[in-house]
């Protein structure tokens, strides 16, 4: 199968380099708009060559867009037309495209009336790494991991067979949610992780003036805590914009949650602190 | 050199370990008021012998108090009585105690007009992980990080040295600071982390009912900043409550921060969304 991947960073990279070597990628072109990681991703060799969105829409049986979620609505669509146009003269398409998009509601509801919606298939991968580009990608990224596929009922059930194949080529187990679900519960587990540690690492670059101190005072727990801080803007503005609604409830719990320590903390109130500790335990038992 | 730790956990363990194994320590004891725990120290051959706090201190030539903070406030004086008895005949006591506790300033105000307060040296090994108990220790856990001294002038300089060979050995790098710096410094990096984590359990076990869930939508972002949150409640109800007045200020801006965020995502102010992670993303030039 010819595979053609729209953005090579950490996750188009990573799906490029595990389905080539594993023999499910015969072909692998990519597109992607920035010249430096379009001459990296080649000179790397994540895929076989670059090439235009047309050129590698009009040529490979799949097409993974792995774009932050703001281009991927622009994006989609015009993949569509394209599998469109060739339906023109008669004939029918067997080409698919998924995305690889954290937020799913918006990006759905973006293509529901397309009439080539049946060969897109939403997917969320949940890997990753706090880097990006290209020669952040990674083998075996997605091995052992969930994938979360939303509205199958909305593609083509060949087409959702195919993508399975796939992700089980990647050694992915899938998951069935519908999209808002799916914005639901990431914004409850994941994208909530993103804001504590992008505000982490904000107040201890505002109280910590001498960065030696944070260097030295980091224990291997800071850095695992502040480690999703490092992520890319790029990629998280659109998320936490498209996921507002969600995110703003979880917020607020989180918010519940640190005054509550503060109330402890500040009333010396030792039992009221273990018992916050001890029920923040219980993630050990979900959490290994 | 015969070495006594008091509080076979994570910390006294695996100095144990490296300091037989590294040849610094010819006899090990070990003194844990919990029998489970013992009995597994033993059994892990962690140390030479489980005796009591009147024997180690009165047989060893350095004790290691590797408790919490609010043990070791009881503990300390007891200590440098034992030491003290034994110069009740006019001979010198070349004994040394240390602490390994995470905050400082009342420790070491607990023992200052003590007479044998020379013989003590206040240190933080800034090493650490999730998990407690004798199973927890581990090889290599000091290797490459910081160790913090506080307040040297008022330890004996040959007591000092000493300690100083000991934590070489462990491949700890020596800083020198004094205990309210300490204490405010590891306000600021280490200890509001967990604050962090812990609140980020709580908000996740709160808001997503289905354990399942939090299973597959932990990519390994979640996983690494909710880590934390598995820590013990014994180790860190003494470090908040004695922590207190600098960790509230932390707080705070942490509030800030969060809300800064909150309103940004509210207002679906993506270049204000932009700009904190940006912000946020500097911390990569520190933390690597």
């Amino acid at each position: 199968m010819n595979i053609g991947i729209i953005g090579l960073g950490l996750i188009g990279g990573s799906m490029a380099i595990d389905l080539k070597r594993r023999g499910f990628a015969e072909k692998l072109k990519g597109v992607e708009s920035d010249s430096v990681n379009a001459a990296a991703a080649m000179k790397i060799g994540l895929v076989d060559e670059i090439t235009t969105l047309e050129e590698c829409a009009g040529s490979c049986d799949m097409i993974i867009l792995a774009v932050p979620v703001g281009a991927a609505i622009k994006l989609l669509p015009e993949i569509l037309d394209i599998f469109q146009k060739e339906t023109e003269n008669g004939s029918s398409c067997r080409k698919i495209v998924i995305d690889t998009c954290s937020t799913k509601e918006q990006l759905i509801r973006t293509v529901h009336y397309h009439p080539m919606r049946m060969r897109y298939v939403a997917t969320h991968p949940m890997a990753g790494t706090e880097y990006s580009g290209p020669w952040a990608a990674m083998p075996g990224l997605f091995d052992g991991r969930a994938c979360i596929i939303c509205n199958q009922e909305e593609s083509s059930p060949a087409a959702v067979r195919i993508v399975e194949k796939m992700y089980d080529c990647l050694n992915m187990r899938p998951i069935y949610m519908n999209a808002s679900s799916h914005d639901v519960h990431t914004a409850y587990v994941s994208h909530i992780s993103h804001i504590t540690s992008f505000a982490l690492a904000l107040t201890v670059l505002d109280k910590e003036k001498n960065e030696k101190h944070i260097f030295d005072l980091a224990s291997g727990g800071f850095s695992s805590t502040v480690r999703l801080a490092k992520s890319n803007a790029d990629m998280w503005v659109p998320i936490f914009s498209q996921n507002r609604d969600n995110l703003l409830k979880v917020i607020d719990t989180y918010i519940e949650k640190i005054n509550a320590f503060r109330k402890a903390i500040d009333e010396f109130d030792e039992k009221g602190i273990r018992s916050l500790i001890e029920d923040a335990n219980r993630i050990k038992r979900i959490i290994r």
